[in-house]
């Protein structure tokens, strides 16, 4: 048996690639980790059949999703605190317990509690923005998935660094670090507008622009923000962020709810890649962001689920549906956001705002091979009329059966391969209880 | 060992009984198909040494959940046509479809594949409204799950009556041979203000009040369907069927989207229980339900999934989230709905609305045992700070293990014990296939 090449044999294949619509009885051949072909089943068979097969019935081979915006570790947050709106959330539960709890060993396990949840989901490379992006790095390399690290920047000392300077100096220290790994890459993360000022801001641009990296900040997320930096700044934060300079495509700009329209005009027309979360959004009663007309404007448009702590899961299936049925809701209108859209958003589209679209997105002929397989024959997917329907409306995460990441089957029939699931289980639970225990001695509601 | 006597030893038990909160290390005593004691665990195994134990260690027990709003043999459909609105998918899409293919053949397949998802998602009890009430009554039966079947009325005919004399004769027909059946009641369904007239209307709310049986019915679906109502009867549908005395404990109004103040107070005051369908609002682009609004002014709100043609499955799981999320945003209020209120629109408040609050929709002494567990040592649930957050937010149903309906364990071990799950999809994949051609056949775009 030839050990470079396999051959994944679904039953569908959704390329994702702009051009094709959905491919039966074809064959993805790997090689190198990478996608050697695409050719229908029986010619790959005769061509290649020494390579190793792996049968796939009753599935659709889709490109691994892409979860364009995490706060991993804070997974084991999840469901801490939930029904309030975010600067409650945030001042009175989520600030106080990070500043409790959050050192490295919070961060790795926390970090490969969600990386476990998001392979066994379906997905394959997540962008994250927290504290210890090196922790992060080192156990999404480890767990061999994809990771975007944020290098956190903020005004005010927390854990990871006590000024601007040193959230600069540690996080490219980070970037230097990661830089030889070729499944991981950084972002300057400039954490919002009401948590950073003008000059590291700037700064994080120019960065950004030296080391050829993105931007990925929080925007536009609330009523309140904008208010804020009415009160403070004089304008919307979107106006001050382009006299800063930071309106570029090197900017991924997440939330972006409460936009006029000229502000779409103007994402647009920079070039902002814009990161929707919907059930973030709906969650903690953010606003609704103007998707289907961001991308009649022409912006890039992507998903990501937030932290489990406002979501409450790490699941891109589910996010694809809500950013569905929200889209019509927003635009009053039933045809907005078809599913094959929704389903460019969860992986081409993000790809592109990673600056990774030669590398991930779709299933093409020497990209990655970064794949998921997902089983339709199941009570809630059959009949199939059309699997991207099925995928976006229908199924969940259980019907996720196989991951590859760079060629590497991370998950094999619904089992993670390197990472241990009770391992990491019970971790989880040992922190819940301790975090807990200590709101309860408190008297803190949780 | 006592045949009569199980012990459900979960880790928590959720009683939604209106007065306590999560028990922990309680067991569910449950004797001749009823919850004969709630105690703690402890106790029950020292009292009931030789009765049946069904070890739960890691799982939450809630009441089995009830989905009030279904069309269930409609799953053949789901994903034939999406992402168009309302009247189109019905003039376009359903309703030829349903012309050329829904027979009792169909109705029995259809509804089997329901009711397998619906079990293996943790629901013990639908609220159906569909053609040939009578098989879904057998099927249902014959599953061990519990159903209101609607006695479908209509002004055109349909290939189940040819006028509405036959309709109200033959759904009278149903009501008497499926008496005896203790799982299995009726309620009148004149489908909707735009397709039945003031006539059979009367006649309906005549009959449920002959029979002392409920009224399911279609009311403020769309903004549409209020603008025919003002030009057709120079009144809104609410008015029209207040006039025509529907308003009363007897009505389920289904959707109630695009309420005033004045619809809302009037809803509650006239004891109408509301059933919220969001994940159908939201897909059909529909508007959204004031549930919020709805429970202050003390209406009783359940939940249902609607088919899975708009929906698109009928997962009660998948549905809590979207209620809740989506109250949320249209109240613009992220302490809008919490989780444990969300937990009661799925239960006891659908028991209620379904007059059954006495046998089903809480875990309480004397009342049936329609159950559901819920494994929360899941990569999605864990850390557990709270069972019913984590429920709401976070499970899926793939997490569901065991579901018992009037003390039978229908589901074990994520099991179906009496359907064959197998022989449920493929006939649902041969339907899928019959159906798909003769579109194809006919250049019909699914």
């Amino acid at each position: 048996m030839d050990k470079q090449l396999s051959l994944i044999l679904p039953r569908w294949v959704i390329p994702v690639d702009g051009r094709s619509s959905t491919l039966e009885g074809h064959a993805v051949v790997i090689e190198n980790q990478r996608i050697k072909s695409i050719m229908p089943s029986t010619d790959a068979l005769q061509q290649f059949p020494s390579a190793e097969q792996v049968e796939l019935p009753d599935h659709a081979l889709i490109p691994g999703l892409i979860n364009a915006h995490t706060h991993a570790a804070m997974s084991l947050f999840r469901g801490l605190a939930d029904d309030i709106s975010l600067m409650e959330w945030l001042n009175e539960h989520i600030w106080p317990a990070e500043a409790r709890w959050v050192d490295p060993a919070f961060m790795r396990d926390g970090t490969e509690l969600a990386i476990a949840e998001m392979l066994l989901s379906g997905t394959t490379c997540f962008n994250d923005m927290y504290f210890y992006p090196d922790v992060v790095a080192a156990v999404a390399q480890e767990a061999g998935i994809r990771a975007t690290v944020g290098l956190i920047v903020l005004d005010f000392p927390s854990i990871w660094a006590a000024d601007t300077d040193e959230y600069f100096s540690k996080g490219i220290a980070v970037h230097d670090d990661t830089r030889a790994l070729s499944s991981i890459q950084t972002a300057m993360a400039p954490h919002a507008p009401y948590t950073v000022s003008d000059e590291p801001l700037r700064q994080a641009m120019t960065y950004a622009d030296e080391l050829q990296i993105h931007v990925h900040m929080h925007l536009h997320e609330t009523a309140d923000e904008i208010a804020g930096s009415m009160q403070q700044y004089g304008q919307r934060p979107l106006g001050r962020l382009q006299e800063l300079g930071l309106l570029n495509p090197r900017l991924m700009a997440v939330h972006m709810v409460h936009l006029t329209d000229q502000e779409i005009e103007l994402t647009a027309q920079q070039g902002v890649h814009v990161i929707h979360c919907p059930g973030s959004n709906l969650k903690l009663a953010s606003g609704s962001c103007r998707v289907a007309d961001l991308i009649a404007a022409g912006a890039n448009v992507c998903l990501g689920t937030d932290s489990a702590a406002s979501n409450n899961d790490l699941n891109m299936l589910g996010e694809m549906r809500t950013a569905a049925l929200l889209a019509k809701n927003t635009g009053h209108d039933a045809a907005a956001l078809p599913a094959a859209e929704i389903l460019k958003m969860a992986t081409i589209n993000a790809a592109t705002a990673l600056n990774m679209q030669d590398e991930i997105g779709s299933i093409e002929v020497g990209k990655s091979a970064d794949l998921t397989a997902i089983n339709l024959n199941h009570v809630a997917t059959q009949p199939v009329y059309d699997p991207v329907a099925q995928i976006v409306y229908s199924a969940s995460r259980e019907q996720v059966s196989d991951v590859w990441v760079q060629g590497k089957r991370l998950v094999k029939n619904h089992q993670l391969t390197r990472l241990d699931l009770g391992h990491v289980l019970s971790k989880a639970e040992d922190w819940g209880q301790k975090i807990q225990q200590h709101a309860n001695n408190a008297g803190v509601q949780t």
